[in-house]
């Protein structure tokens, strides 16, 4: 399963003792060849964390041998003292894999602005070298968990290679302390261009287009490693199908975990004069607290869905504006339409139409509802 | 008090049967002259309620003699039969005063969807009308809340003139549905020119830098009106500051009865190489829901504020960002500072300072804490 389902990779998820209440929190990757191209993608805060840079570094050689990830701390906005944890991390993972140390990526989530307990970790990436065997995946997904209740991982099944992948956090645009990190392996022949060209394109439909809370994380991370064990070298087409696939599963994933929610809430934006204008309504939209709220409390609030339209730049006018709730087209042409009582949202999916009637472009974007638990959860994290 | 403090003016607010508790739902703000100049700022909101598109053409001829103003709905996405109630009730205001329709204003407030009961509001109208008085502003600030748990007065004496005014509402991006109105009233003796630049001024820095929860309202306005009674017209910078004061007192009411707020937050950016970069920073520091989540649960963390700032375009660079919460340095250079344990966050106002290290330029943005009983007031307003 996991990061381990494809051939050439080995996993390990330990407790090093840097979460207090000692769960795992320590998660080593290893691409055990014969080839170690990679490809990434990173938050684009302009505040990165100690990792981020790092990798982003490391990335930049299409090299990945290793990677180390810790939860229990996000190691960002920690100054000079932070990028010298990242870089004895992946000093130490180097030194006892054998690799060179611009080819290990690292990364880290947790809670912004405190140093991490390299006490703890060092002795922990040591025991997750030792630890780790081609049935580690699990451990691994298991041991980046912060404030997930379940563990992410996803598997595709080529003709003759494999992908699988591990996730943790709440979306793209996340929790700065949830921050999301994703690592996906494959076994298929690819150099580091064909792997960047698509996660790049899977990344931009899938985490890119999941909003859980409309705040962005310091440290997001997807990495994509291929060993080329299978020596199966798979048509781009086919290859950047399963990466969408399995990126959008964990995305998928990720909104159904997120922090505190009880409704998953697919935005459709259609009939836009672009794609752009789709996503920016669609992203407007997701992002609107009241109608969270409303949405939370089955209440199918339309009026809060069109004053969300009105604050974009997007081309429409209002009075053309349609909107479903649930398939129930409550308002037409900006105005009153189908009856609300006929909404049913008991469920936990809720699917928003918002018609731009303006042109043929379209987006979808996955946001959650905005809860007491998330408040609760929220205000209490560092305390 | 209110808008009856300055010579010149009646109102009156009265309970018409719009809202089902029975609470007052209409007032009325009569200019008894002997002039009728005016001025009025509306939400940028492209989805407009029809009372709003109504009065901003109004506004465009510099008299107002009559403002009507409901609770109990925002006649906003209600297509032409909105508009057509709004008229209907400028006409009725109109007929009932002996003014022009086209110099009686029209407010309205409450649920986005639906039609008003014209057969209350018009009869609430002529009761209003018969109701006025001088010592009437008092029931038209009660007549005009919402969600507000009290309403909102201030009265700013010049010499020898009066400036005074209403508010409901939780801010200029404010819920949808408990969107801003105010009229300021003044017997000071201006054209319309001179009230105009006035109250664009003191909005800019004042219900303009106000960010209760992000959302942008479909209905506010801010009308001010001159009936110029006591022939005295002081020099422009004295009104101005007059009506920057009286919209600073009633802004900073509105965030005080914010939805379920349990904290004020004052967020200072300094340092901004532009007013617009700082105004930019603090809007969305304000707009953070990770951050209010963590503002309320008396968290100070400064993560939160530096990973919200690396999401705009402003000039800045992450290592020189300084951050403090209530006066403790807590981000320094962008990486660990003072004591986070230094911090007191028991009193209701939070002040945050964020200085980007940058420039000279700075703005002050207000905004609320998230709570879990906004979660629970917006998840059961229409329902």
């Amino acid at each position: 399963m996991s990061v381990t389902a494809a051939r050439g990779f080995t996993a390990a998820g330990i407790a090093a003792g840097i979460k207090q209440n000692g769960n795992p929190d320590v998660a080593l990757v290893v691409n055990e060849g014969p080839k170690a191209a990679a490809a990434g993608v990173f938050t684009a805060n302009r505040v990165k964390a100690a990792p981020v840079q790092w990798s982003q570094q490391v990335l930049k050689g299409g090299t990945v041998r290793s990677v180390v990830l810790n939860s229990g701390g996000a190691n960002a906005c920690t100054g000079p003292q932070g990028f010298e944890s990242t870089y004895a991390t992946a000093q130490k993972a180097a030194a006892l894999l054998g690799h060179s140390v611009s080819e290990v990526a690292v990364c880290s989530t947790g809670l912004i602005g405190v140093q991490l307990p390299m006490d703890k970790l060092l002795p922990g990436v040591e025991r997750a070298v030792a630890a780790r065997s081609a049935s580690g995946g699990e451990q691994a997904a298991v041991a980046i968990k912060t404030t997930d209740t379940v563990h992410k991982q996803s598997v595709y099944d080529g003709e003759g290679w494999t992908l699988g992948g591990m996730a943790k956090g709440a979306g793209m645009l996340a929790p700065g302390l949830a921050t999301m990190l994703v690592v996906l392996t494959t076994d298929a022949d690819l150099d580091s261009a064909a792997l960047d060209r698509a996660l790049r394109a899977a990344t931009r439909t899938t985490f890119d287009r999941v909003d859980s809370d409309g705040c962005m994380s310091t440290n997001d991370t997807v990495l994509l490693l291929a060993s080329g064990a299978t020596e199966v070298t798979p048509p781009h087409e086919e290859f950047a199908e399963a990466v969408r696939t399995v990126c959008d599963d964990l995305a998928r994933q990720l909104i159904g975990d997120a922090e505190g929610s009880s409704k998953d809430i697919r935005i459709e934006v259609v009939g836009a004069a672009t794609e752009d204008d789709a996503v920016e309504v669609g992203r407007t939209i997701a992002r609107n607290n009241l109608l969270k709220c409303a949405l939370h409390g089955e209440d199918p609030n339309w009026g809060r869905v069109l004053s969300a339209i009105g604050t974009t730049n997007a081309a429409f006018e209002p009075e053309q504006l349609n909107v479903a709730i649930n398939g129930v087209w409550v308002c037409k042409g900006g105005s009153v339409g189908e009856d609300r009582e006929l909404v049913d949202m008991r469920g936990r999916e809720i699917r928003i139409t918002a018609d731009l009637n303006t042109g043929g472009d379209s987006a979808v974007i996955w946001a959650n509802d905005l809860t007491a638990e998330y408040v609760h959860e929220n205000s209490e994290y560092a305390s």
